[in-house]
């Protein structure tokens, strides 16, 4: 199996689409990395950008990504409804294939290294990266934003895991770090009684006494006249697709409901896939290099 | 989405492990296609050869494969249980993804042409290539086998699509075609009971009254007592895997009996897999390249 390695770098633009594009270029012209997807947010005024390949790869293309953004976004006239503290805010590094999320925290270590040295930009470790526990969450490792961090970064507790203890003047802080792979996925009920779609939510999200690793809410799709329960699957290896869909189908009997359909939105992990096929068609010894196309790219 | 074939030839030497390494080496050797798996029958005396890639790339391939083959195999001298009438026997493409069954038919008459031209091989079409229904049928156009064919190929009804009719002195005959990607998928039932197995074949193969595209026999497992029903799904596209598992366990039920697993034996294509998916979960407007390792191999 071919090393894979997903990388989801977030930069505070979102409304310059010419700096977003110079900021994804060094991707595009980096050897054994594809673009996969971005998006921008005028709102927010924040891009994420998707893109995968060989774990040097992806180290690489995410240094120069960095390098630009560092050239091009200011933060201190940056103003957007997102909290922020870095030109390149986040970078998180996600196993796809071949690799583990230890090799993924080296990824992170790697390039906060480089990252400093080179662009003298500091950098916090965080999730399955995190030096400890109270900088797993990148909600609490960001909290004071750009504006508050200088202040913050004084304070012995908050030394930055590469770099000195104070933000670079005008792109800030970055947060590198290694995640799991997030599904997002949604499953559409022949109900437009959203009051129902509220109960089945309270029974299948982690947070009310469900499944772990789902997070989900409700809400109606108007032109459908559906209910969908819109779901993020923060580990679909552990807690996967069947068994949240067997559940919701489970729940939504009480109230004399049917799935009406699923979606995946965005990309999803062969792996993922594979743990419905096992289920369902109850497959023995089954190995994703069994599966032309991707047998095609292994070693 | 990359353009992918697939190419399966069979070589009529399966005892001698250096004139098979000779001929699988053209492919290691060409750019654009990987070898996924080959594998030689003493009793046969044949060796079935299964490798990918671009179009152009197994044309190439296959075509020095066929050159080694002539160079290497002498059938006047050849003996083995299987039929035979080529020392490259058989050729057929088969569309992977990103092309369609004409393209592999035009992929089969390149070939077939130069083979003629420069190997001066004479070429049947066969399946989807060929050039009249009489010749769709392999076992049909190989009656009569290397020996026969110099007799077989005076008639006008038997000129060859591609060459002079007659064999050539050594390498005799091949055929060359196109076909859809065949599956080779187990179920294993809790029953040790072969008379039950039986049954169910006769409910469920294409040839007494089940599923079209199914090809089905049962056997006992000895180490594990239980009853395999053993399947070629000749088009798992039209007729999925799902609808398969699910049909042999509505037939199993009448006999209070219950699946204990199954299998996919060698390769499977990703598209054959997401039918389960899509049928499973009810999944809407899914697309394969919405899986990470698909979408980074694609155009």
């Amino acid at each position: 199996m071919a090393k894979i390695v997903e990388c989801v770098p977030n930069i505070s633009e979102g409304r310059n689409p010419e700096i977003v594009e110079a900021c994804i270029a060094p991707i595009k012209e980096t050897e054994g990395v594809k673009l996969l997807d971005y998006s921008s947010d005028t709102d927010h005024n924040r891009s994420v950008i998707t893109f995968a390949g060989s774990p040097e790869g992806c180290v690489e293309a995410v240094f120069k990504l960095a390098q630009k953004a560092q050239e091009l976004i200011d933060l201190t006239k940056h103003e957007g409804g997102h909290p922020r503290m870095g030109a390149v805010d986040v970078i998180p590094f996600v196993p796809i294939a071949g690799v583990t999320m230890d090799d993924c925290v080296e990824l992170a270590k790697q390039l906060g290294k480089r990252m400093w040295n080179e662009l003298k930009i500091p950098v916090y470790l965080y999730e399955a990266a995190a030096s400890k526990p109270s900088r797993q969450n990148l909600a609490i490792v960001r909290k004071g934003e750009f504006e508050g961090m200088a202040e913050k970064m004084k304070d012995a507790k908050w030394a930055p895991d590469f770099g000195e203890p104070a933000p670079h003047p005008t792109a800030g802080v970055t947060a590198v770090g290694a995640r799991i792979f997030l599904v997002a996925y949604n499953i559409n009920l022949h109900t437009d009684n959203l009051k129902i779609g509220k109960r089945i939510v309270s029974c299948i999200r982690e947070a009310k006494g469900g499944l772990v690793n789902v997070k989900a809410m409700a809400l109606l799709l108007e032109d459908r006249q559906q209910v969908q329960i819109s779901m993020n699957l923060v580990n679909p290896f552990d807690t996967p697709m069947y068994r949240v869909f067997e559940l919701v189908k489970l729940e939504a009997e009480r109230y004399g409901v049917a799935i009406a359909g699923s979606e995946v939105v965005g990309l999803v992990p062969m792996e993922a896939l594979v743990k419905n096929e096992e289920y369902y068609l109850r497959l023995e010894g089954f190995k994703s290099h069994q599966i032309v196309e991707l047998g095609l790219f292994g070693e």
